[in-house]
């Protein structure tokens, strides 16, 4: 047990709301072809917001939710896989978006286990806690997706979205709450199934000139569905066996929003009721690392998911791997 | 004290060497400014080898020195700047390099605080090991900055090489070596001052084509190195204000070989002996994450780092940072 009390949640989407149909039409895709294959029917893209941008306006509804103030905070992780720019780190950029952050000093590190990185987070978060050093840590997960989605593959242009989830994590004294359990494994055989060819070292902008194939994200969807139904269910058999929980009376399984065959996989291979799988696939599309937060912070806001309720932060990401974080609320 | 030990150390250098007289011949640099100015004599640069590659390479020489297999790994982390892919996190790609690490499931995760990812993800590293579940965890830093540069920037076309390194720490059951103290802090008056503006969201391939000063990291030096001297000695005193040891009683200073102007700061500011600090900014350039660990490894394979040895691996990074974390060999 890692002990932690969740103090704020806080999203913020982008303006710029993109219904399929928008999509379908500018991207001469067939109509209604969104829905039943992605299963989203809106998301959002980014018009003006940066990662930053977003990223801040989250925490910022984050602290307020808390009802603590950004000098309270003593670490800030940025846990995504896009960013404003390649370097400085995100997390830095995202604190320079926030009001009065040049009066305060807690660092700023970023964590990217691509999908997971919300769940990764989370866990070194926990670690970092100090009563005290440092008492209260904001973990954002900001992405833009649509910028770098070739509109050739109805796939990804149709599945991604932007969105960007903030949380407070506090120290609980009582230790009762917090993180039961984090685990995360690699699986290299799935290693270039998702990827980003152009843009780092390997296929350099100096020598790869745009190329909508080369510079947008590509996943061979089914040989990862085909990984993950192999994976997963020996992943949660290893995760929930010393643990007095079976992963069917978890309150919230709350997954990564990989794609909707991927959600379906997760209520079928373990025999979840529908109403404990959280799911805004559908309108808000994969919002890579952000999903996951965003389904957990909108569900706090809403009392769906309550005090006590047992969540599990889990799923598959690129690399290939899955990872799954269970907590206490 | 998180306690640990630093059971195995690596490297790989990329084997084209390339010295300044080379490099000044080749984009038109008066002969003999490199060393003047850069402090730089000979540094590396990649050429068939990638990120994970060097990673890989690093990892499996720092294994060997610990007389351990890859199995042996609960975690690998990847604490770097750099990548060869946007996505996946750059620490899937080394793994996938490794020989028989599709046997192995150890999870794989990126940290990043630009130069000081290594100082970082040395914590995260002594946070998560586990008598139990995680005895053995691997940071690697691999860095090509090289591919990065505008040869019509002097500054940072002669300052900068590739490296790579990497360390096995492992679980200490005495608690008497490990990491005494860690703190980081982050300056957002410095958030612009080093930067690699084209390629993420902000000024995205799609819409901006290669332009050696968008696509290549951007220093203000001047900036830099006001800020490092106002914040750097209140940093210091803040970290050792509590500790039984002022850092004039360090062994070995290891900062990042930010520029030869900023490491005769160090010795300057806080009263260093010459012998103190370790530097191989001559005879590598700034390998940005890679520059702390390289020093320290090579100083651990040549002798001159013994085993009791106090150390404070420390620095600057873009965001702008400062970190130290004071281990105890």
């Amino acid at each position: 047990m890692n002990p932690f009390k969740i103090t704020g949640v806080g999203t913020y989407l982008p303006t710029n709301e993109v219904p399929s149909e928008q999509l379908e039409e500018s991207l001469s895709i067939k109509k209604g072809w969104a829905a039943r294959y992605s299963g989203v029917q809106m998301r959002y893209h980014s018009t003006f917001e940066s990662n930053a941008y977003m990223g801040a306006r989250a925490i910022e509804n984050a602290l307020d939710h808390a009802g603590l103030e950004l000098g309270d905070l003593g670490l800030l992780i940025s846990a995504a896989a896009t960013y404003d720019y390649p370097l400085p780190n995100q997390a830095s950029l995202t604190k320079l978006e926030l009001t009065d952050s040049e009066k305060y000093t807690f660092p700023c590190i970023d964590i990217d286990t691509t999908c997971l990185s919300f769940v990764t987070a989370l866990d070194h978060a926990a670690k970092s806690l100090d009563p005290n050093t440092c008492r209260h840590v904001a973990i954002v997960s900001s992405e833009i997706a649509s910028k770098n989605l070739n509109p050739a593959n109805w796939e990804t242009s149709t599945l991604f979205g932007d969105a960007s989830a903030a949380v407070i994590i506090s120290v609980d004294e009582s230790g009762e709450k917090g993180s039961i359990k984090y685990d995360m494994r690699t699986y290299c055989e799935g290693a270039m199934n998702t990827i980003m060819k152009g843009g780092g070292n390997e296929f350099c902008f100096r020598d790869h000139p745009y190329d909508p194939e080369m510079h947008s994200f590509q996943m061979n969807g089914k040989h990862l569905l085909r990984l993950a139904k192999r994976r997963l269910p020996e992943f949660m058999d290893t995760f929930f066996e010393e643990l007095p929980f079976k992963i069917q009376d978890v309150d919230h399984v709350i997954p990564h929003q990989a794609s909707k065959t991927g959600l379906r996989m997760f209520v079928t291979l373990f025999g979840l009721e529908e109403e404990q799988l959280e799911s805004n696939l559908e309108v808000r599309g994969n919002c890579i690392a952000a999903s996951i937060p965003t389904m957990f912070c909108e569900g706090v806001l809403d009392g769906r998911i309550k005090e006590g309720d047992l969540c599990l932060l889990c799923g598959t990401s690129a690399g290939f791997s899955i990872g799954a974080n269970l907590i206490r609320f």
